[in-house]
């Protein structure tokens, strides 16, 4: 794209940082246009069998990352995003970043990555921690009986569960099976906030993280008592994490020479404070005001949302002063399956012909509300939000010798739109508004999906007006660092893109989806609150089944061996 | 197929009057061999959208048929199937007959068919009611509660409830429909005792379809004070029914010289009584003895059972004495999907690649048990037997985003024997014993599910060795009308085949079912007996649905007109 700006017009970069890639998105800071991009896939993508280079194996659940992977998108990417766009560097005024959480590494005091040091290289626990590491489970299950046991305060603040996911729980495992590797991390550090340290040399950390994944509640970390309660050796975790807390938006300090020779870009330009994926799209989605809730919707979704005032919502993943913008409570929700489960129908269960969402929405939009007779739970990964237990799995109700593909894939649609209103009205019923959606990701482009949430959770729904948010929300957050803007606010009203109420809730579907949202929650509690355990007990004999049937093949290796 | 027997070898013919079409079957006296077979399609089939000859148009539900297809099989079938089998006619010494029941027509006091009488041609209630008619609700729903209200003593036999599908719903249904041709028909008469009339020229009725279907218990039909309060003048009804009713294998008479010229066979052979497609198998299997349970699974599945005193099961089709053979007291149940419903699957539900039933087979089989941690509950065509409520719908619970289309495939005919095994449990459970199973129809090739209903019922299973066997059973009625054998049982040990024990109970997997199974019992009587009637209500959005829609579309082509 070539740029016909004056020379005094300025940018900023954005960088959005995935699961398996990273993005740099160069935007104009006068009306947010999106001027050129590039990608970079991290190397190392995923590691989750064995460590690179001939390492030794990893247990199940483990997902690893190398750190060197994002340096390489601020080498690679950034330059060439600036070339696409045609933008002199020198016009660049800040970089702004984003990452997924909770991704953790353990560091020296300088920064360095324990597993750069070749001594601990070869220790798996030395490395980055992805946001889906799950063999902290144990950990988590401790962490969070005796928070219940001790009443302690900041568990309402996490819907009663701290998640496998966050920074304690991994903390604590690496703790517990490789003390020596946390012994030598002087810091833990979420790769949100490390990648803004590598960019300005200095060591900050982000108000985002801090609450949502490290427990800081109230300018508070839980107590040296709880601590080692859990583990004696675990009482001085804090020392490892506490460090300059700066609001989101805020400047993290300048560009350094180093980073500045990586990226192409000015020596002292504005570094933003770190950030995360789902909470920075809020500013691009125009979606800051309280009672407007994000929902970013892709694989899964998640949900983000500014409220006046603190509320502790059963099974939301977290409330956080600041979280999403400076002066709000910023609430988190998610649904751990969302497009992966229409994408599951189209594979595995989608006769040929009609095996393709183009088709089966084509065919699922001709049916009026309630035609299918049929009704889903949305519980193919589990159940991130409001019952927080990834062992409960899906269901279907309501097939007949009628029933056609399009039904099923519809009433897929829709278990997770009725999944939505669970939430919704979760955090209404905690006395905090919703009043509208804004949608982001890659789920918009289908409308039928889109009318379905609009009537199951009678709200407009807007939609987002960038395919790019997350880079967009961090150049948006660059600009605020900047000083280009006041606040995040003003910066996302200039900059952001949303296409306000797209889709309007139709009165009759309202009404019609009233009722059969009302068989969705009476199964949904009866088979997530304890009326009926059989999905946890079909998880159990599914696990011993399988792990019968590993130990009969072992037995028969050895006897043929 | 060319017979070396000798001249003084004798033989028998069975037909087997099916849903679509009949079959004639040649067999060899002395041990059952089958040497010939013909089938000959009904011409008009099931007429359920309008009479034949641009004749009125039908409601929804209905399904009727024309006597005349039935005699066709007479005189093509039955030749076609000697000279297959090279048998000279005069070596052949009676005919036997099985149909579906209830199947039921109206006629004059000579058995001429009222829909053959040109004024009344064109009224559908004058035709035959195939027994899969179901326009008589509202009757049978009137029937079940008047009965209950009465304490009438018979609806007990019947697991507290008549089907739609039986001779007073139907006939209620002429008198209230359509008053005056009831008042012309004489008689209503099961087509299984019309084809012996047409055959033999004498009226008779078999003990079979009295019991099951005519509610005759204990000797009597429900009575005229009971019948007056359903209709006054519904009072005299059984005055229809009522004929000379003889015992399954009993000589009905001669074959008339009609009936010989439309067949080939001599004249005054024995014609055996009246007899039902899924009791005459029994004979065909060897399973006349108390314990054996025969399941004749196809699309659906039957089940039939000598017990040797009466008992009341909940839920059964009924209990009738001689009903399958003389001196035992019969037991009838089902299951109203079983084969459709993995055809169902295989056609919509099952991505390219694995759409077929050998694939999915295949890969189930490599599975052990539980490993895929579902469990379906196989409504898909209601519930006939325990629940008796076409209302019902299925249910899959479990799925993962691993959940692949053999994991599902396999859950589907796990359904169905955990079905089977709750029909088990209850006749059990009412002191009747039921030692093992024995399976025919179409089935019986897949040893998988085979294996399944062995492991899941915790009984050998035995698989009958005839491909047509209601034919072979009603030959075998046919030799003992001859007085080639004194009794059915007799009859049925020399030329009835089955393999026995082809399937037996794998300990393991024994256990491994009974956890699978109290989940489907649970959900069984969570969905089926109150605990959420979420089936019906979906069932009732979902008619509401289509009727709205409907009437949209009638509006908008008034509009257009």
């Amino acid at each position: 794209m070539s740029v016909v700006d004056g020379a005094d017009e300025r940018y900023v970069v954005g960088v959005d940082f995935g699961t398996l890639s990273g993005r740099a998105l160069v935007v104009r800071v006068s009306d947010g246009a999106e001027l050129g991009t590039a990608v970079h896939a991290y190397r190392h993508g995923v590691i989750e069998s064995a460590l690179p280079d001939d390492g030794p194996a990893l247990p199940p659940d483990w997902a690893l990352q190398d750190p060197e992977d994002y340096r390489a998108v601020l080498r690679h990417a950034v330059p060439a995003a600036l070339a696409a766009a045609g933008v002199a560097p020198s016009q660049v005024v800040g970089i702004g970043t984003d990452f997924t959480a909770c991704t953790v590494l353990p560091t020296l005091a300088d920064g360095t990555p324990l597993c750069e040091i070749p001594e601990l290289r070869h220790r798996p626990h030395a490395w980055v921690k992805l946001w889906k590491h799950h063999a902290a489970q144990p950990q988590a299950d401790r962490i969070n009986a005796l928070a219940h046991e001790r009443r302690e305060p900041w568990i309402g603040r996490y819907g009663g569960r701290i998640s496998a996911e966050w920074q304690f729980a991994k903390g604590l495992q690496i703790l517990e099976e490789d003390p020596e590797t946390y012994r030598r991390a002087d810091r833990l550090i979420e790769a949100a906030d490390w990648i803004v340290w590598q960019l300005c040399g200095t060591e900050t950390r982000n108000v985002c993280t801090a609450g949502y994944k490290g427990i800081r509640q109230d300018g508070r970390y839980p107590s040296g008592e709880y601590l080692s309660a859990l583990n004696p050796a675990f009482a001085d975790f804090v020392t490892k994490l506490d460090g300059p807390l700066l609001p989101l938006g805020g400047r993290a300090g300048g560009l350094s020479a180093r980073a500045a020779a990586w990226t192409g870009l000015p020596e002292g330009i504005a570094v933003a404070v770190g950030n995360v994926d789902a909470h920075v799209t809020a500013a691009a989605a125009q979606a800051l005001d309280p009672g407007r809730l994000v929902a970013i919707m892709g694989t899964s979704t998640c949900h983000v949302l500014n409220g006046d005032h603190p509320a502790e919502v059963p099974g939301m993943c977290g409330v956080v002063d600041g979280g999403i913008s400076p002066g709000a409570w910023g609430y988190e929700a998610g649904q751990s399956g969302v497009g992966d489960i229409f994408g599951w129908f189209v594979t595995h269960a989608a006769p040929v012909g009609v095996d393709s969402h183009e088709r089966l929405t084509e065919l699922a939009a001709a049916q009026p509300v309630g035609a299918h007779g049929l009704v889903a739970l949305d519980w193919w990964n589990g159940n991130r939000s409001l019952l927080v237990n990834h062992d409960l799995s899906g269901l279907i109700v309501g097939m007949t010798l009628a029933t056609r593909p399009q039904d099923v894939y519809r009433a897929l649609l829709e278990s997770t739109a009725f999944g939505t209103r669970m939430i919704i009205e979760a955090i209404v019923g905690a006395g905090v508004p919703v009043t509208d959606l804004v949608v982001a990701g890659g789920l918009t482009s289908n409308r039928l999906l889109m009318q379905i949430y609009a009537d199951v959770t009678d709200r407009p729904l807007s939609v987002i007006g960038s395919t790019q948010a997350p880079a967009l929300g961090s150049a948006i957050h660059a600009a605020v660092a900047a000083g280009a803007y006041p606040s995040i606010h003003e910066a996302s009203a200039a900059m952001g893109r949303v296409h306000e109420a797209v889709h309007r809730p139709d009165p009759d579907n309202v009404r019609a989806y009233d009722a059969h949202y009302a068989e969705y929650r009476a199964l949904h509690d009866h088979f997530g609150r304890g009326g009926d355990d059989v999905m946890l007990r079909l998880r159990a004999i599914r696990n011993a089944a399988l792990d019968a049937a590993a130990a009969r093949a072992d037995t028969l290796l050895e006897v043929a061996g």
